[in-house]
């Protein structure tokens, strides 16, 4: 596979930077300490939120389950149960300490007594980042995050992937290029040093989705579309079996939102946390509000899918920028979401013949991109350092930074693109990506999983 | 329509009493201040409690749809989506400065920049309501407040309403008609001032509840019946397409209540929210037996939708004096609201032959006034300001404040009604208000967004 | 009935333990005072955890009835909502002072007025527990864990028991027998004096999960299997009619676990909640990859079902020793949770020819009792008084206390089998177990509720 060349090149460039970064990074500098009630504050939110983003994945599995086919059900709901177990362990196992070099335990990257959570002293662990919260609590919600970013490839590879393949693809993702790339930003890399200004990607348009929609990029392309999705010229739309299941799944990840980008503040501060709340809401409803006008104006009549994918379009638009825009900063960034998110299903869709049936890649990798850009445009400082005015879109007034979030989205880009083209490359290569036509045809439910998703149901029907 | 002239009248009254109410209130006076650590907790659970109440949204998504045809679902479920991106929008835009005009920022109603959030310094918002939680969290729980009273409306005009024309409803009711009675009681209007005793309306029992149900009483009499529900003398009922989905919406609308009863008392104040936490835990506990057993007694058979109906019925009439009932008190209140929703429904479906597809009026108008008036009966102090008795059904031995309570539901209910009939009486002299019978008879899945809820379901169903 | 005479030997020496216990137990010690803050901050999470949990209904709910046939959905749906109403009534009237004997109000078990809730003054409650959080909190929360063991017998007796005797059972079971062994442990009973050291159960595999699995083993062995379910010596699988259901019944048990796990700490300790959340988080994960790895290998592809129930596997494991468990040790206990539930369905199921739809003796029961025994393998001090060194899979290196654990187990095993067969058995000679065979085929939806749970399904499916 040519994509698997090209991704040893970048990646070994990556490795190398990992390697050099954990000698250069010092301990993270300790702030003042905090009185032990702010200190089981902070902790109780980021353990809130935490949780928060664990009911994400119930969000992803409704969703994607409700946008396929009935017959591809328990292969979609079985992937996404099982996402979220192997990247839980996964990031245990190695995801965490190779992110965040320079934690507590300088042990070793595959030192694995404790599953890389082993520390000196629970005492110390109290201690860890300023005394906010605690080392498990860091490693849980971190942990939470990883697992998001396999999840996103789900939706894009359904009803057609092996469920194999898949699960090997998502564990050694999770393992190796999250981590990475979430080093240089949040593991104090060399994102963050940038000389044309930090990199500002404050709870991960980047470092999550568009990490998500970059692979999901790669595996759509190397895994080709559904059975008769495009015949000659002609573009099949294949509708979703269960609009409500979709339609929790936006919900409950809009819900599990607040956790994420709320969570992100890394600590409960009122002014930043209620300012993310404010943004991630009015980002979301005017995501909702873009998709809603432009899918009635091209298609007519407002369509439901491209609306709750408008709803998320507007989150991960808004997730760099959450904890420096405005209200009306907010609304804009989450507006144009929307209306892209539309274009870019169509593009995709019709244009390019890229077959992703739940719209993954417009949403996480499009709006990601948007959203990290956005951020860039007017300057980001952090909210509480700023100047008296908030006239604009974003609070503060520092000059645009825009090259550092170009940079960051392109080496970000670059790195996760190859290293999908690699591992599932070599996948395909080896055991195969894609399970059989007849499989296909028949569903993978029967086919992966030997079991029908509404087996109990003709009870009913056929009455 | 007749309607709408009435409507016009009593509006006039109101927004002048609005114009002048804004200038007699005061700046509301300073709390002393708490320590940081206080502010931290307290704005934390406003800000859990929002997140609680945005998902109550999903809740009444499910609850609709699932009571419900199915050729009708991706229409309910669209609404609710807009409906949330709208009031939220629509708040940020008018209604915070609508409802709480002696706010920190005086620049005046239609101000636009920063939406109305726009403040001269951030380290000031922190010091917003005696520094117990920031002017955003303050604007992020109320917002989603307003929203949901649009929502309530959705259920009672399913299947047969025109999209747009709800959309626009919704928009302007939630714009000026809530913040306009929310002002008078929450944004210390006349009826926190009424020399009876102020009005006592804990978390919007009448406010938000009744303010909703008013509107869906006016709508279902304007709208008229679905076709083939009356005909000569016979009721057809017309049977929902998911319990399932239903009964996830009564559970997650319970689960949001905790946010939306408990993050009123505004604070954390261990004492208040738990108080808060029992009466409203045992108030829908009290509602399902009280339910179970009218409908168990008249209909011989328990159904399940008149006990999810009777949970939601203990919910809204524990809602008004959740911070005042005895644990004993709010199991009374429960259990009558849970009977009254029986009748209730039974009353309007059969012998009003008002066309309520999920019973919207029955809960949230009828057990909404209940609740307000039972939160009268015996008198309704805070409950940390009492005596040391708690004998009875109510914390304190006040005097009773009837008089006050039924000055605040008329005065309510009037406003409300005028002004639904108004705006909707507007809309149907001019764009109309239903679908046409062909679109209704086909589903306004296909009518209004050209696609079906289960459309991929045939794979499946025709093996 | 046989049991039942048994059971009436046992009960008749445990009410006479409490009623002794009563007595002997002194007022709780009173801990040191904690400031304003960081009581209102505990109580805040325990608040939170009390929502967790509540929402765990709700996964009951829709897991069993994802697990069975649509002609059965309605009954399970009215089941677990009417349960939680019963529960939480039924514990403010009885088993919060059953179980509590020792708490602020030694008014009386049956003292009435309040529903066992009333106190001299309500400032009095927030001294309760030291401070750390009120009275009302206490009540609630325990409440919510109250209900949870009577659901766990729901899925076991589904599609087949007598819908009001069911209730029946599940009111006296959580008023008597519940509180009964609850307060041998949490009540400061004779289990937590024990001489061969205290029994460790943390948040429950015992005392709750154990609880409702005994009375499920009672009730399936009562009632017999589902028609068709066994014939000569055939085992017929009864698959259940939508997989979604069971997913989203999983995600959100799961998700309710932070809060039942989490709030067990009964304060917001931050390194305490912080280390539940990683033992819960990667027993339940470990669970799923145990029981996929398992279900691959006997059944050749992977099964849902089986995934689902290893994760809940994975939970009710680690609950005993949540507190305890080292980040490996917590994925070894999971594992083995994860594991052992496909063994014991297969077992159950295929040799014991115990007809369990869901799985709940399994789940509940064979990995409640492992989970207890784990814990006391390796010796379970308190996680914050503990040796320097966190080798091997607990904190702290105490010598085992497996004999605690064991007596503990068989205690409350006997207990609560015979409560069950005593409680079952004289409702079976009375009124009834089960329906009748016509209502059984035809479903219980139609027979007991006079409703079906898709009725309105049909003018979508025909077209």
């Amino acid at each position: 596979v040519n994509g698997a060349r090209k991704g040893w090149k970048i990646l070994a460039f990556a490795a190398l930077t990992l390697a050099v970064g954990r000698r250069l990074i010092a301990a993270e500098p300790v702030e003042p300490p905090v009185s032990q009630e702010m200190f089981t504050v902070n902790n109780l939110w980021m353990l809130v939120a935490t949780f928060m983003v664990f009911i994400m994945h119930l969000g992803f599995a409704t969703l994607e389950s409700g946008l396929t086919r009935a017959k591809n059900t328990v292969n979609i709901l079985f992937k996404n149960t099982a996402i979220v177990a192997l990247g839980l362990l996964t990031y245990a196992l190695l995801g965490f300490k190779l992110m965040y070099p320079a934690g507590v335990d300088p042990g070793g990257v595959f030192h694995f007594a404790g599953l890389g959570l082993d520390i000196p002293h629970p005492a110390d662990a109290i201690s860890y980042a300023g005394g906010h919260y605690t080392y498990w609590t860091d490693f849980i919600f971190q942990a939470m995050f990883a697992a998001t970013a396999a999840t996103i490839v789900s939706g894009a590879v359904a009803e057609r992937v092996k469920l194999s393949s898949f699960l090997i693809f998502s564990a050694v993702y999770v393992a190796f290029i999250y981590p990475l790339v979430g080093m240089w930003h949040w593991g104090q890399g060399w994102l963050s040093t940038l000389g044309s200004g930090p990199f500002h990607d404050f709870a991960g348009s980047t470092i999550v989705h568009s990490v998500g929609g970059w692979a999901a990029l790669a595996a759509i392309m190397l895994l080709g579309a559904r059975r008769g999705k495009y015949a000659n010229s002609t573009v099949r739309p294949i509708p979703g079996h269960s609009m409500p299941l979709a339609a929790i799944g936006m919900f409950l990840l809009w819900f599990g939102w607040y956790g994420f980008n709320g969570g992100s503040v890394l600590s409960a501060d009122p002014g930043a946390v209620s300012l993310v709340f404010v943004t991630t809401s009015l980002g979301a409803a005017a995501g909702v509000v873009g998709a809603m006008v432009v899918s009635w104006i091209i298609q007519d009549k407002p369509d439901l899918s491209m609306v709750l994918n408008g709803a998320l379009a507007g989150l991960v638009s808004i997730t760099a920028g959450a904890d420096v825009a405005t209200p009306m900063g907010s609304i804009i960034i989450g507006l144009v979401g929307g209306v892209l998110v539309v274009l870019a299903v169509l593009l995709i869709d019709t244009r390019l013949r890229l077959d992703d049936p739940v719209g993954a890649t417009s949403v996480h990798l499009c709006c990601g991109v948007w959203g990290t850009l956005a951020a860039g445009l007017f300057g980001a400082e952090k909210v509480l350092g700023i100047a008296d005015t908030n006239t604009g879109l974003f609070y503060g007034g520092g000059a645009g930074q825009l090259t550092s979030q170009l940079v960051g989205v392109l080496a970000v880009g670059a790195t996760c693109l190859a290293g999908a083209f690699l591992i599932l490359g070599t996948i395909k290569a080896s055991m195969g990506l894609r399970v059989s036509p007849e499989e296909e045809l028949r569903g993978l439910d029967i086919g992966e999983h030997g079991m029908e998703a509404y087996g109990g149901f003709q009870i009913f029907v056929t009455q």
